[in-house]
């Protein structure tokens, strides 16, 4: 296979990043394996280029050695997806960690891969411009990590997921050769779009190095609501509402699972609405000014009030009202205090389907174990929800209880990743979602374009069928 | 080569097709060539499935018989992209019609490849939703055309090109097998997203049969406004402005050599504004009401009036004005009058650099040819201008003259096709917007897919370099 001994390709590797940018034994085992996970980080050797041709160097070396590479980001994968061995090297653009360019006349801003969401937000905000997704890990996060994975968020619904954000991509491929496509315009119908292939491959098929982005004028005013609705179909129909011309911007949807979970006894957060109800919305509508948004808000939830879809709302009246119905979304101290095991289920299907879907996983989980509570929550409107399955024990194992789920999901032809990927943790139920011909495709794509499996293999899935 | 011979092939399509599915000799030469050429269309035979089982049989079969394959969607492809030779068969799915069923809860449409788009657009408008992509095309262009040239047109700034309304897809690969990823919702990262590969490919790695497609809920109010512009920056100003919460769904430039144009003695319609400007900005806003709207518009025009961004402005008082104003972008009536010779150009650019392009390729066609005439416009806000040459003989070659404004182009890193896609016109020019390696992967692609090279050969690019 290899030309060369692991020792002269550590000693060149060395020499092409000048020391500082390879590190080995302690100083890798000194990193957490994942952000998730403070054990020691497990890698022959960490990778930290500071420039492309550096990168390009040692890929060319290891494609020739035949040295598995693992692509790292912000570290935050919730799949598995930059899962480690002592064989692997690990690479990390931490040091590609540069903003290139912020055009604002072109509404485009190119950055390295290494470059920290926040830090692409603030430097972005100085000027009065987004970058229009956001999501929890944003501190931590890397840009190439999200376009590896196609990340999402909370505008989706407005902005789409990163890959609706790129204009232009660059990547080194397996053998280190450079492909780059680094244009900065919306419409480019000039030959295949080729950097969509690498844009959601998890890092199997091309290390993305560089990347040119949309970017919007910020917007000053958000205006955020609470809502208490009965029925489903009112849920729909009030999200096609606000969809006409109220500058909705997020439309998250809570089940009373979720919402009893995150407003009780092991929760630090109350209920702004009095009384319960079968679905709990949280929206929030962007406008030039605070006063337009908190207007276009307000008339909106009035007319749908007049209409009969909902039984209650309050609208937030500062930024800390906002913030903290925004707590109650993203809280999650209520489930790590209540159960020893949690299980996270991160699901895609048509919205028609959500609420059949939401009833009948709950009868098969209670079939299951009576010991499981299903909080059901998400972005609805990106026909993406969010299952936090949680219990103690004597519990079911990982895999019945994971079964249950993607097996009565497949029922409604939903996808068992809607925005955190496959990784190793969800590869052995990719066959639900995708069939034997895609797989085919996948597999004839991942050797064109990396015929020696050097890059993250075994992530996604597996070389060969089952 | 072949197993088959040509006449059994026929007889053999002929029976898969029931007889009214196959058209030969008169039939096929009764057809125009395309929608621009009424020169009788050239093809051994039309092949018209009316199901995607018949169109796997026929292809099954073509692929057996190393028969060339041309797609054809509504026969208006700007850039030859659907010309075929006495010796290929033509495929058009006019008879796959169908809207399958729209959904207005998971907000989705499916479609089969052959609805044409002012029938999707009548269907949803009659439940008060819109599919967001159109163009002037409309009437005779199909859906299945317009997703394999990733179609784009007036609403690009605000919702996407084709590729972004695209949830599901389902394709007939050149060996007949059926490559479906018909899913229904908008994230799903479950793997490599192999319909992105087909979008935009021109008919070349598959045939696009069926579609699962976003649609919006129509907004009932929309405003039209022209204003007189003095400066570049303010128009890159003008347009940061709008886009901040006023409902932007529309925005067009137009240079003085169109408005002269489009507006004077070869022309039927009058310039509304009073005097002469630099820049005309034709835009729309679009909000749940009329007067919402035209609130917005006016409000967002007033403040940039006083920010001192433009210099006269109309808003239109009626649809009919409305139309009116439209009217003059849409025109093409004086240069068919006043030009004996037209080119049309179709590219893209960052928005910074699209001045000092038009300036400097101005000054590049005087020296070529006085007697050209350069009209420059666009959408603006896509990175995309339109150009049109126009002038009476003596004059240059038409390859000199794409060789002045491609080689302008590369200059600034444009792009030959911002939405026209490339087909046989553009190919010669490919080189100047995609590098080597870039093409290197396309053949690459075209290889794995098309192995035989039976679809739409020749488009876009060769199979071998030059």
């Amino acid at each position: 296979m290899s030309n060369i001994t692991q020792s002269r390709l550590l000693a060149e590797l060395n020499t092409i990043l000048r020391f500082s940018g390879l590190l080995t034994g302690e100083a890798v085992k000194s990193r957490a394996a994942t952000f998730w996970d403070n054990s020691p980080m497990r890698a022959k050797a960490l990778l930290r280029p500071s420039s492309v041709e550096q990168l390009q160097q040692c890929m060319r070396l290891c494609h020739a050695a035949r040295q598995v590479i693992v692509p790292l980001g912000g570290n935050t994968s919730l799949a598995e997806g930059t899962a480690a061995s002592a064989d692997d090297m690990v690479l990390s653009l931490e040091r590609l960690n540069q903003i290139e360019q912020i055009d604002t006349v072109s509404q485009t801003v190119t950055v390295q891969a290494g470059v920290v969401l926040q830090a692409l937000h603030e430097a972005l905000a100085a000027q009065n411009w987004v970058f229009p997704v956001d999501l929890g890990a944003r501190g931590s996060c890397t840009l190439g990590g999200m376009l590896a994975t196609n990340a999402g968020g909370f505008g989706v619904l407005v902005h789409g997921m990163m890959r609706t954000q790129v204009l232009g991509l660059e990547v080194v491929l397996a053998d280190g050769s450079l492909l780059s496509s680094m244009h900065g315009f919306l419409k480019n119908n000039s030959g295949y779009d080729l950097k969509q292939l690498f844009i959601g491959s998890e890092g199997t098929l091309g290390i993305i190095t560089r990347a040119i982005l949309r970017i919007k004028p910020a917007l000053a005013g958000r205006a955020s609501a609470l809502l208490g609705v009965e029925r489903f179909e009112q849920v729909c129909e009030l999200l096609k509402h606000l969809q006409s011309g109220s500058g909705l911007s997020a439309f998250e949807v809570m089940w009373p699972s979720f919402w009893r979970l995150n407003t009780g006894e092991y929760s630090s957060h109350q209920s702004p609405l009095a009384g319960e109800h079968n679905f709990y919305v949280l929206l929030e509508c962007q406008a030039s000014s605070q006063a337009a948004a908190e207007a276009a808000c307000c008339s909106a939830l009035e007319a749908a009030f007049n209409d009969g879809l909902l039984q209650d709302a309050v609208i937030a009246q500062s930024m800390a009202e906002a913030q903290s119905l925004w707590a109650i979304r993203e809280a999650y101290e209520a489930e790590q205090k209540r159960f020893k095991q949690i299980w996270g289920f991160d699901v895609s299907l048509r919205i028609a389907d959500m609420q059949r879907f939401a009833q009948l996983l709950e009868e098969r989980l209670k079939r299951l174990s009576a010991a499981i509570y299903l909080s059901v929550y998400g972005h609805l409107a990106d026909g993406n929800l969010h299952l936090i399955l949680g219990g103690n024990p004597p519990l079911p194992e990982t895999h019945t209880v994971e079964e249950v789920v993607y097996q009565c999901l497949a029922e409604f032809g939903g996808s068992i990743s809607a925005e955190h990927g496959v990784g190793l943790e969800k590869k052995p139920w990719l066959h639900l979602t995708r069939n034997a011909n895609e797989l085919h495709w996948m597999r004839q794509l991942k050797q064109l374009f990396d015929p020696h499996g050097l890059l993250n293999p075994g992530k996604i899935f597996d070389s060969e069928p089952a």
